[in-house]
């Protein structure tokens, strides 16, 4: 089984390239005595899983329980970086918290007590990280004072157990090379929070944040003790574009194949957005809907729901119908969750299926 | 089991308002004696299919190999609306058509080699339709000259039947009381091709055409056998802006849970994009990624992977974090097609599993 004899479009991760990314980020973080939680929401995969655990990982992130129940497989630190509000979720969460270490957010107290109720019913003790927003506009309570309301609520209840704070910059899109006045700002706010906690004699003993972008600055955020990467384990255009890896760092990519070049100055590829999702790029949205390696003056200007739509005239040569082509995607987490298995190319030149094992699981 | 006590977020399918919305336009199509073939790519169901076909459809279309070999099980006259390339999956239509009728569309003389290899290999008779371009500029000769050429080879070759035209008039969404002039230019186009082949010796037995938007005129292509309209089945917000349907009209609902009102005018909701896809809607993209039925103010402004920002500032009343509400979706299709199973709500009241059988059928 080579790429050659696959089906297409499919999903083709470089065994090579995402261990690598693995390593450097684990190799980052120890340096740094921070803790990485990587977001499996990404992968989806236990074979991914037990990699970034092998290679260090403190524990693993999901959004959802029952990505939770098939990552527990994997893992014996689990934190639903969600609020978890439906309550036979939460008991799910409870009774997987009976023998392995699992954590949760809250931003309301409606959740806190969704939450109480769940650990009650099924004597699993849940720590709960009260989730602040950082700017993000997303989720999370909006003033170290609100926090350390929740805070109180949580510590107050039995079952539960105050495991401290969690916050999402992914608003925050730094490159390397620019000014961390935006980490200095999540810094301050933390500092405030956590001697506000502290003088109500709360601790935060976990201060968890991270992003893919902003990985690499984490020790800028002083009070921060673990990150939750995602995207970093395969990397995508948003990562390209963004200035934070190049190319060669993109483990993970659709091969296509050329189904149609009757209009002049376009071909056709089958991956449309039932493949690759209508994800544009961050910061780019003009950008097409993807990067075609071997073509990188073409820009995949429409998709279709299995038809991508690829400009041509700017490339000196032009593919043929039959031939195939490979796309890095906008945005690899929708795009893996579109699949049920994608390859493995394992680093010995070896093909072979990699089941996503958590996609779907709703319940 | 009632909507009260299932998991969120999930899509739940109206099943006297799908079934309205099939007889409804197949009674159209009888009565104006067009051919009715509805594109399968909406649902992916079996169910569904069969009361297509039970309500008068001459056939299913389908996009994808994989979907064909499904939905074979439910109709002897499938059409691949696609322009297959692969030599593996035509040899699988080539199966397909040793005992029922196998249609599949080329847009160039590759495509017809492959096909013709494939019948030859199988012993399947393959009807092929030429597919053309008549302004969607996505696949399909350009003109009708180009037509007769690829008819020419499709009718040489042995075990390729040359059953006619495809084209898709995706680009066109005129709305009921809008002039028709587009669709005049398509017939003019139509009949100056069926002109040509005729002298050519050549017939065009079937003209399949059509689109959701479309089909209500789809008589004023008058040239036109049969049509392949999708989303017509369940409908979704493109279809209601577009100015086709009302939202009464809406067969599929995805049912969300409220997780948070931390952030102020604003509620988030457990669907983002990896339940109600990235989509836009068609010629309204800064509409939101979807319609809140129960808060028809406010505006669903951003979506992360497992997460809606729903504004509400615009609402006289707000939900409450735990709360249900009800989404239309923009588009369908990609929606369907991120869920291995949806819910079934019954003329009777009873909620059932829906299997999206076809999803995911990558060989």
């Amino acid at each position: 089984m080579t790429t050659m004899n696959i089906h297409t479009p499919c999903l083709v991760i470089d065994g090579a390239v995402a261990q690598r990314n693995i390593e450097s980020l684990a190799a980052y973080t120890k340096s740094k005595g921070l803790g990485l939680r990587p977001h499996t929401k990404t992968h989806k995969s236990l074979k991914l899983a037990r990699m970034q655990i092998d290679a260090g990982a403190v524990g693993l992130a999901v959004a959802k329980v029952g990505e939770a129940k098939v990552l527990a497989e994997a893992c014996d630190d689990l934190l639903a970086a969600y609020p978890v509000i439906s309550p036979q979720r939460c008991e799910e969460l409870g009774r997987l918290a009976c023998d392995r270490a699992v954590r949760v957010v809250a931003d309301s107290l409606a959740g806190v007590r969704v939450l109480t109720d769940a650990a009650f019913k099924t004597g699993g003790t849940l720590g709960v990280l009260v989730e602040m927003d950082i700017g993000m506009k997303r989720t999370g309570v909006q003033t170290p004072e609100a926090s350390l309301q929740l805070a109180r609520e949580i510590d107050d209840a039995p079952g539960l157990r105050l495991d401290g704070i969690m916050f999402y910059p992914g608003h925050i899109r730094l490159q390397p090379d620019q000014q961390q006045a935006p980490l200095e700002v999540i810094d301050a706010v933390l500092m405030e929070t956590i001697d506000l906690w502290s003088r109500s004699g709360l601790e935060a003993a976990i201060i968890s944040g991270g992003s893919t972008p902003t990985a690499y600055q984490s020790h800028m955020i002083t009070r921060m003790t673990e990150i939750r990467p995602g995207t970093y384990v395969y990397n995508d255009m948003n990562t390209v574009r963004g200035g934070y890896v190049s190319t060669d760092d993109c483990a993970a990519r659709v091969l296509v194949t050329v189904v149609s070049d009757a209009v002049p100055g376009q071909v056709v590829i089958d991956a449309g957005s039932k493949m690759l999702s209508s994800d544009r790029c961050s910061g780019a949205p003009d950008a097409g809907f993807g990067h075609v390696v071997e073509y990188p003056q073409a820009w995949i200007a429409r998709l279709s729901e299995e038809h991508g739509m690829v400009e041509i005239s700017g490339c000196d040569t032009r593919p043929s119908v039959g031939d195939r082509i490979t796309i890095i995607p906008n945005h690899i987490c929708p795009c893996v969750n579109l699949q049920d298995a994608v390859w493995w190319l394992d680093r010995d030149g070896s093909l072979e299926t990699l089941a996503v094992d958590a996609r779907g699981r709703v319940t």
